[in-house]
Order: C-alpha cells, then sequence, then structure tokens
C-alpha cells in the first residue's frame, strides 16, 4: 500500500488533502505531530511520499516548509487547493453558551481570532497539536464546556456536533498543498505547466532582474518570488520562485539560459498548476509498479 | 515617558531590541501577548511606536509582520540586529539530570529541535507564551524538575540557574527588529541609505523583471524580495522589497521611475542600515518634543 507521511491524523487538512491526491486508492497515513517529522519519513525511506501545506491564500508561503523540501532534496511533483473553512465544535449535549474554552492549532485560532474576540474576557483560548487531535480528545474524555475549531470532516469523524460554521475571519481561505518524494521519481515533466526553482545570485547591482528577464525572455510568467536564507550565510538569500509556462521546453530552455547567469541553479520540481484538484498522475505509475 | 510597545515581558528578546534602540531613555514598555496586539497599541495612539521581530538569519522573513506593518499602514523608521542565543535555565537547586520537562515560546524550541532530542524520550516539551514569562513562572511558582528556554538576560533578571548554554541547533542566529510608528512622523529620511517598499503589479509576463530593472538603473540594490497575497485577492501578490543605496535622491527617483511601471506603490519606510546597532536618532526628535 501507498504510504503517505501527514502533519496532523485523520480528519486533518493534510488527510484531505492526501484524499484529493489520490481520491481512488488505498493508502496509509503515516501521521506525525510536526512538519519536519513529515520530511524526515520520507526522507527515510519510510513513506514512499510526503504532503506538506506549502502557502496560504491569506498568510502567504510557509517559509519553513519550502526550508524542508530544499534540506531534504526532495521533488515536488504535485499540488492541490483546499478551501480551509472553519467549525465550531463540541459534544452533542453542549449549545454554544455552555462553552467556556475553546482549543485548535495556533494558526486555526489565528484564522479565527476576529471570531473569539465576541466572547466573554474568561473564555479560554489554548493551542493545540493540531485541529483534529482537539476534536478527537473532546470525544474521548467526554469533555464538556469545551470546543474544538478543525475543518467540518472533523466533526463528521468525531461525531462532534458543530456549534457554529464559516468562523474564520476572512471567508475565502485556501490554502495550497504540495505532494512531494525523493528526487528523481517524477514522470510528469513532459506535460507540466509550472515550477518551482531555487537559484542563488552574486551580489551585483541589478542580478535579479537579470535573471528574471531571462525568464521573461523565455515567456516564463512568474507567480510567485520568496528570499530564504542561505544556512549557515547570515544575511544572504537564495531565491525561491515558482513559475508557470505554456511550454515545458520553454522552460527547460529558460533554465539551460539561466545556468549562466546564477551562482547556483536547481529544479525543485515541475509539476501541473491545479486549482482544480485532478488526482495525481503518480497513482497510475504506482498501479502500475505495484 | 515614550511608549514602546513589544511582544513579550521585560527581558524578553523585544524588551532588549528596544534596549538597542533607545539605550539611553527610560522607556515604558507596553507588554502585548500577541504580535497583532502591538500592532493595535501603537494604531490607537496607546503607544509611541512599536517593535517587531521581522526576519531571521535561520528561518527568513516573519511574514505575518511584514502584513501587520502593511495593514496598519505604519512606517518603518529604523532596524537593529539581535544575536539570538538560547540558555537553559532553573532554580538554583536543579541541574541538568532533575529537568523532566522544558518550556518555551515555539520558536524557541524548534530552534532549538536537535539538542532537545537528546534527552530521554518521556521528557517533556511544552510549549508556552513567550521565553521570558515561561522563566518568570518557574521563579515565581518555585517549579522543581522545570526548565525554560530563553536569552540569558532572563536567567538574570529571574534569577534561574544556566543548566547549558547557546543550546540552539544553528550557533550564528541573528533576528532583525525593526522599530514602527505612525506613517509620516519619520524625520530620518535625509540620511538614509535602505527602504522597504510595496508594489502590486499586473500580470503581464517580465512586469517584475522589469520593475526591478527600474531599481538596477537607479544603482538601487535589492537585498530581500517576498510574495505576500492580497487579502481578498486569492492567489495574487503584493512584493515587498528591501533594497539599499548609496545616495537617498537615487532612491526617490527611482520610485517616481517605478511609480509608471507598476499599478500600485507604498513606501513603507526609509531607515539606515543598521548592523552595528546605532541607538535610533528618534530619541532625540523625541527628547525634543517634550
Amino acid at each position: 500500500m501507498t504510504k503517505v507521511a501527514i502533519q496532523g491524523i485523520e480528519g486533518s487538512f493534510h488527510a484531505e488533502a492526501v484524499s484529493k491526491f489520490f481520491p481512488e486508492r488505498e493508502i496509509e497515513l503515516l501521521m506525525c505531530d510536526s512538519f519536519e517529522k513529515v520530511t524526515n519519513q520520507v526522507g527515510a525511506g519510510k513513506a514512499d511520499f510526503g504532503v506538506l501545506a506549502i502557502e496560504n491564500s491569506i498568510a502567504g508561503s510557509i517559509l519553513p516548509n519550502y526550508n524542508l523540501i530544499d534540506t531534504g532534496d526532495f521533488e515536488i511533483y504535485d499540488e492541490v487547493y483546499l478551501n480551509i473553512q472553519m467549525y465550531l465544535m463540541a459534544l452533542e449535549s453542549e449549545s454554544i453558551i455552555d462553552i467556556f474554552e475553546v482549543h485548535s492549532h495556533p494558526v486555526a485560532l489565528l484564522q479565527c481570532r476576529d471570531y473569539l474576540k465576541r466572547f466573554p474576557p474568561q473564555f479560554k483560548v489554548i493551542e493545540g497539536k493540531d485541529t483534529a487531535s482537539e476534536a478527537k480528545r473532546i470525544r474521548e474524555n467526554n469533555l464538556k464546556g469545551v470546543a474544538a475549531i478543525a475543518g467540518k470532516q472533523v466533526a463528521e469523524m468525531y461525531h462532534l456536533k458543530i456549534l457554529d460554521s464559516h468562523i474564520q475571519d476572512i471567508k475565502e481561505n485556501q490554502t495550497r498543498f504540495v505532494l512531494f518524494g525523493m528526487k528523481g521519481s517524477n514522470l510528469n515533466s513532459k506535460t507540466t505547466n509550472k515550477a518551482t526553482i531555487k537559484f542563488v545570485l552574486g551580489s551585483e547591482v541589478g542580478s535579479l532582474s537579470e535573471a528574471l528577464q531571462v525568464l521573461a525572455d523565455h515567456k516564463i510568467n512568474l507567480t510567485k518570488i520568496q528570499s530564504l536564507p542561505i544556512v549557515g550565510r547570515p544575511w544572504k538569500y537564495a531565491f525561491f520562485v515558482d513559475v508557470i509556462f505554456k511550454k515545458p521546453d520553454d522552460f527547460f530552455d529558460a533554465m539551460d539560459a539561466l545556468q549562466d547567469k546564477v551562482k547556483e541553479l536547481k529544479l525543485v520540481g515541475t509539476y501541473t498548476s491545479n486549482k482544480e484538484n485532478v488526482p495525481s498522475k503518480l497513482t497510475n505509475v504506482i498501479s502500475n509498479g505495484e
């Protein structure tokens, strides 16, 4: 069975992302309590793939996860997007006026900050490990007066009652997840239209605009750029860039040309822009291989 | 007395940053338990200034704090850099073999991850509010067997014994802090050599390289660039760029030229590159004003 490492447990947003990548396959989830452990599982060969949230439509890039993918020398194979809607949930017996404390992952709490301000001052907001684990704990320990904030699927999975819906402060809230694995096992590259690359530049004025001009000359459109520190070289940066293109050949030509303009160049992954959440084509690859 | 809002309490890294900005002044610290509350205090006029960590030499930009400064429409006045070294501390009576749990801010725990792995499996790592508060709590509640991870100054302030030093995984660990306030009160702009700007581009291929070329043409050197989401427009980005330059006039000329190339342009602040932690010149301004 294909093993996929995620942060969180069944019902978590990461588990939901896995079901978008592999909707028709039985998958063994390797549930980890940190993003670093997810990459460790893949690096050690214990998981075939890992899934990581890489950016959010409100908060932006999750830079530490870029770092984990880069330092582990993994390859990005695919992406999906989840619409993240937050729900307040508790035991069947409870109604909203019974609740005196709420537990969730710090990021989920942050996304519901304005909502949580409406509760009286003695109301406690407590940071937990992840969204689904807090919900599970309420069910297993039969915790009265306690609510969790999590996705709708969590309420179903742990038989909790939804007390309030869409409680995050910004209603439109999407997260992009990537599927990654060991470098070199990707068979997608001929049909891709998106890529993540990393490069390091010299310190000359204009070196970045020159590098980006190479991409523009090859009709490669930049969608996102991040400076990330180079570990051990304080205040020196590598650039991580997401690009989209029409023809894979244009992209590979651009990479060849870019090689001459930068000090280091790394292809982190080529994949298909996938806001429609088309299942990963790696499913076929895996099926054939088994 | 000048009021400065920070996240954390006395002894925290943010409090130390304040003492670098204003070493010879009596400052009233407005201690907040979140970065958002820091910006709220400044926005409401309850604090003259706020101090926020904006990037770290290992983890990179703290993107949510860029967002807070941008959405509050604040101006960056100055920067300082702290060398962040982590220490394990406990009550005088304790030695390292007595410790069965450690508390600290999640980011501090993250920075000491490899170190903490050396402890036996039953050893508990617990996320707390901030580094200094956890240390203070050990002292006030006389907690035996419990250690905090924090800066050296915290051990001195709360009379704790240092059990181990420089325990963060990457020894060279610096954080950049900015001093910000309401827009328009900065008198520094004639002597600056650094700036943070924000711009939004059209979706044409090459629009970013064109914008950056304008900077290069004016001898403006880009040191850092981040894409940040535009709230309410999923997967559309604004670019935040840090630049350094020799002549302020070059920079202001570049801004004029850039105005024609971008859809929106905002000057977040001009200030002086300050790895030497020269005190803020705003001290003089405040002295005169009082």
